[in-house]
């Protein structure tokens, strides 16, 4: 069945990972080079040819017969976080592309053309960015972007260039497409919960991401008695358990602080410098709003009893998205068709589509992933799950217009 | 003058650090070597003969004429925290051999042995101990420290190993000794505050270091509610803010969290778990009991409540420290003949002093640092204060019996 083979194929993919637990694939890296190289051969082997694009981007388009063909875009993310799951992103190239080769191998030409496309950053883990090369796609991506320093001190701007990119992003852009389609695991634990194979997602969340630094003064942690301290590492842990506190009590929002760093970093020295990462996830920009005043008035009151300082600095905001009602009808229609029970729901997770909905009609089918685990190396999902997309898949193919 | 010849020679040795701010000298490193290697050449200038230990101390020796003759120990750290000051360990090794260098060229034959020591390892920053060096000189240092990796993944047996060293660590173990003195920058305000240069040491308060390590479970920063959850940063969060707190409240006890870090340690995933270490101190042990026991309660607590697990464990203890009658009442006649005002105050900081009590007569003199800052770039000291330093030792150089 095709669904033992992707799931096979997954596995494969997996293999260009940096040494660790789960998959690490990180953009503009040796890994990153390996598994485009491998998704080239499997794009070829589909009857597509392919280009890299100035911003990593790999791109497999069929071409139609028919003269002025709508263009359908599908596509997903190649990279993982750090020390993620199989699935994620990965699936969502994968599988449309070898749901095509069945397809077309056994129903010959379509009347519209398709651009598969495997986007090199959406995580965003090594520039603290997200949708970062859907943005370059799309046009929304700022020059100021190709400065961001990452993990070993090189920028965007560097980093593209040794992955053997010119960095003139501006030619990333993609024009005369139609509507864009991702499918994606869900990441959460609803469709596990409702014991459905597949959802068709309706809006994605929004999101804003903070760079916070609070500065205090180092010192020796044995003779600065506790009330001469300005700790920025307790600024911190005060900060997040307030923030967090509040998040839970203010429902339909998550909070997270995912990265931390006290510096200098001793045992025996007082933090004179704590560094954190906020991300914040909502439908409803006003809870965003409501959080981010509440973010500004507990850095405030925490640094002003504990004499030390703050700067609060977004670094990256995606307004929540509707799904386009076309592509939703679509998607309605392909599950009927392949007798698969019809279920909407909201995204949690933030995706390329959002980038994509800003220049056309996009949405987003979900695959169930086990009790909703991801960005985690024990992310799974079922063969059984991709057999059952690869039928609507199928069917949308047909139906697409 | 004396202070500023010994300024100058501290300004020096203060070059012998890696890059970034203040100094960084970690041990069984380049800069430990050419640290060493400089001090030699300044112990040799004194009329010192010069050896190395298996566990990287240096050590200097002038041999008395007189039979049978009594051996004074004087020494400090060579090492510093990660970005501290020029002064800290630093100060107790250079002021001691010039002084003696100027001493011994005026006065001639002492009719007692003096044994100089730059001791490699005070910090414990590379492997999260404390005292090291001296451990392995009053033979308590025992065979699993060699096993603790540091930063790079190296054990200390092949640190040692690399830099030269044999590692046979029983062969450190000094014989036949009498006092131990040991000179420091206060690393507090007291002096600062009293306006005095020097201070008499008549105790050092205890440390205990614990490693800490929450483990929940990471997963994607927007699909799971903050109420399913299992967030091993959050957990820190709350401990350590609540532990400071306790601490804030208990009085003559400092309770410093230094180090801290969240894994995987990206801005879109929940940290399936954070890692930190605790130092702890006070003079009464009763206290460093009861913070302990608060600490495993607070853990226990926030990690039944947010579904988290933890382990706790004990990676240092020095007891407190009652410094030698002998030595302090030595101090008072040296500072009386200087006519320097006798003052006497306990050590917040933790010494070599605390391990070479253990085996003999113990004693530390403490040398007034603006506003207390150590551990930190702006670290200071002043020339004046040297001189006063100088003519008191000198003293005790006199009445050494």
């Amino acid at each position: 069945m095709l669904g033992d083979i992707i799931y096979k194929k997954l596995d494969e993919l997996a293999e260009f990972s940096k040494d660790g637990e789960g998959v690490t694939r990180l953009p503009f890296t040796k890994e990153h080079k390996e598994a485009i190289t491998w998704l080239e051969d499997l794009m070829n082997s589909a009857n597509l040819t392919t280009k890299i694009d100035n911003i990593g981007n790999l791109i497999g388009e069929y071409k139609s017969p028919t003269k002025n063909a709508k263009t359908l875009v599908i596509g997903s993310h190649q990279d993982s976080v750090i020390n993620g799951g199989k699935y994620d992103g990965a699936l969502g190239i994968v599988l449309p592309i070898m749901c095509f080769k069945d397809f077309y191998e056994t129903h010959g030409a379509l009347n519209y053309n398709i651009k598969f496309i495997a986007f090199a950053d959406e995580e965003g883990v090594s520039f603290q960015t997200a949708f970062l090369t859907s943005k370059a796609v799309v046009g929304s991506f700022t020059p100021d972007l190709l400065e961001r320093v990452r993990y070993d001190g090189k920028t965007l701007k560097k980093s593209l260039e040794n992955f053997g990119l010119n960095a003139d992003i501006s030619e990333c852009k993609i024009n005369d497409v139609d509507t864009f389609l991702e499918l994606h695991i869900e990441q959460g634990p609803i469709l596990d919960n409702k014991n459905l194979s597949l959802g068709i997602v309706d809006a994605i969340q929004g999101i804003e991401r903070y760079h916070v630094e609070i500065t205090g003064f180092a010192g020796h942690s044995g003779t600065i008695p506790m009330d001469m301290r300005r700790d920025a590492g307790v600024g911190a842990a005060f900060v997040i358990s307030r923030i967090t506190e509040f998040a839970e009590n203010l429902k339909n929002i998550v909070v997270t602080v995912g990265c931390l760093e006290l510096i200098p970093g001793a045992v025996n020295v007082i933090p004179g410098k704590s560094i954190f990462s906020i991300d914040i996830r909502a439908m409803d920009p006003l809870l965003i709003k409501t959080m981010v005043d509440k973010i500004n008035s507990v850095l405030s009151e925490t640094c002003e009893k504990r004499d030390l300082s703050f700067v609060l600095e977004r670094k990256m905001k995606a307004d929540s998205t509707i799904c386009s009602k076309n592509v939703i009808n679509m998607l309605e229609e392909s599950m009927k068709s392949a007798g698969v029970p019809i279920f909407h729901m909201t995204s949690g997770a933030g995706h390329d589509a959002q980038e994509m909905a800003t220049i056309m009609d996009a949405g987003m089918l979900f695959i169930r992933c086990k009790k909703g685990i991801s960005h985690n190396k024990e992310e799974s999902v079922m063969t059984e799950d991709i057999d059952v997309a690869c039928k609507v898949l199928a069917e949308y193919f047909k139906c697409y217009k």
